[in-house]
């Protein structure tokens, strides 16, 4: 599991979230079982104001042995950022669809590559390991359905580049079970050796069961937030990221297996409304767990006695 | 699939939809391709204000040829009141838990059982179907798991009185995919020729997931409330029934055959917020269709022009 609560979840946020405060969040959740956490994003602080921080958030967490710190990283500039932090990943993004990438980085996706192969030269002398993350790969929400070859051979790319994994985002919440089992499916197919991440949004209520798609279909890393956060600008008032309360939930019901304390992160997931100053959409915080069980009314009690 | 947001969707809301707001509702809905649709319940006005209009409502709509119109009869004076409105299903009720009966119906399962056994005899004359309800029998919020033989052993009780369905309810969202392939599979094995309906509620977020679930196993129909409306008393700000359009809308791009118009019922659960007066939890409603493309911003179009 990696959490990406701090990035892909306040990106978007309307109010800043105090540099300590994230701090603490982050040094609260390196002690829940996380196998990655995604701690900010060195992009512009004029185009992500909310992550304006990220040196300080960066430099102030208290890194926790066998987590593995990543950051998302967009270009060169990034990359040195990232690098002066000693991370222990960068998370280069691009998208799938051309349409998407020109709009949410103003390149065309062959000058996002060619921008990126100089991050990963750059990178790649150093312990920092490399993962690429593939935004719209289950549809962009202009162009509509991306081609599979055109997503597979965008990974064979960067594969070729030795990356270590990479990720294939639902960017705006557009992928479908059926779907994630073939895309998943053929990744593993050609890819034996790529680390496979998925990263699912719930914009249109589906990312628990693509989940549970995904891991049929082979992916054993999810991307996920806590709380839900992170909307999608494309759909107001629709849900985030996945959230981790909730698939971790659901996963350790079925026997699945994923090394998170559930009781510790929905505590630190308890403290987010405070923190951005809305709900957050998380199912598990408002409910509890199934077996929260409730007390038995006095009336039953004097039933059942008799 | 089967609507119940007029009854199970409306029960619970605070402020009293109108009755013809109520009627104007469920006509359109019988142009959307329902099997069945649940108009409301005839259990006492003062335990349901909400619903006390029930005779009005089953009377005032029209009837769509081919949909079954059901109510919820809790009791004989219940099933009097559906006979005189000649529905076509009286959908019976009671829990598979003991607590969770006493607190909902002030009886333990066997009286229940008798009550409703006298319900049986006194609509099996007519030509009005019998289904029963059983609440709870993928947990309950006081008891925890209810053993499957529990929930399985009423089921024959009622099978041997020759009812024609059974919908096992997972009421306040404790059902998870693995236990609902189970259950829905242990059921198939042993009563081959009752109708199954499985009742999610997406309390805990696994709505969508426990569908699958069902469906793999067998499970060939479902209810399910426009909007997600129905709150659980349980989980307070969770959300309530599975979603008719985020199911319909799922299910459809998986190559399932639901029967519905996503449309149309979309434009219907458009209403709904000024019905109820506050958001629903519908996340197709707020998102629109994964294929509901946006435009491509200038900017992109210039590039692309290059």
């Amino acid at each position: 599991m990696q959490e990406v609560v701090t990035r892909d979840g306040f990106q978007n946020e309307a109010r800043f979230v105090d540099t300590d405060e994230k701090i603490k969040l982050i040094n609260q959740l390196s002690q829940c079982g996380y196998a990655r956490i995604e701690v900010t994003s060195f992009t512009s602080p004029k185009a992500i104001p909310a992550l304006r921080d990220a040196e300080q958030v960066m430099k102030g967490i208290k890194r926790h042995p066998g987590i593995d710190y990543t950051v998302l990283v967009p270009n060169l500039r990034g990359a040195e950022r990232a690098l002066s932090c000693d991370v222990d990943e960068a998370n280069l993004v691009m998208s799938a669809s051309e349409s998407h990438n020109l709009s949410n980085l103003r390149m065309t996706c062959e000058q996002s590559f060619h921008g990126l192969s100089e991050v990963i030269k750059e990178i790649q002398p150093t312990r920092t390991a490399i993962n690429v993350s593939l935004s719209t790969a289950f549809g962009c929400p202009m162009e509509g359905d991306i081609p599979l070859e055109t997503v597979l051979s965008w990974v064979e790319r960067f594969a070729e580049q030795g990356v270590r994994g990479i990720t294939l985002c639902d960017t705006t919440g557009m992928a479908y079970p059926t779907q994630v089992a073939e895309v998943v499916d053929k990744f593993r197919e050609r890819f034996h050796n790529l680390q496979l991440t998925v990263h699912l949004h719930n914009t249109r209520g589906m990312a628990l069961s693509n989940a549970l798609a995904a891991i049929e279909a082979g992916a054993d890393r999810f991307d996920s937030a806590l709380g839900g956060l992170g909307g999608c600008p494309y759909a107001p008032g629709a849900t985030g990221n996945v959230c981790t309360e909730d698939l971790v939930h659901m996963l350790e019901l079925m026997g699945y297996r994923t090394g998170i304390a559930l009781e510790q992160i929905l505590e630190a997931a308890s403290q987010l409304p405070a923190l951005v100053h809305h709900d957050v959409p998380s199912q598990v915080l408002k409910a509890g767990h199934r077996l929260n069980l409730h007390a038995v009314p006095d009336l039953v009690k004097e039933h059942a006695g008799n």
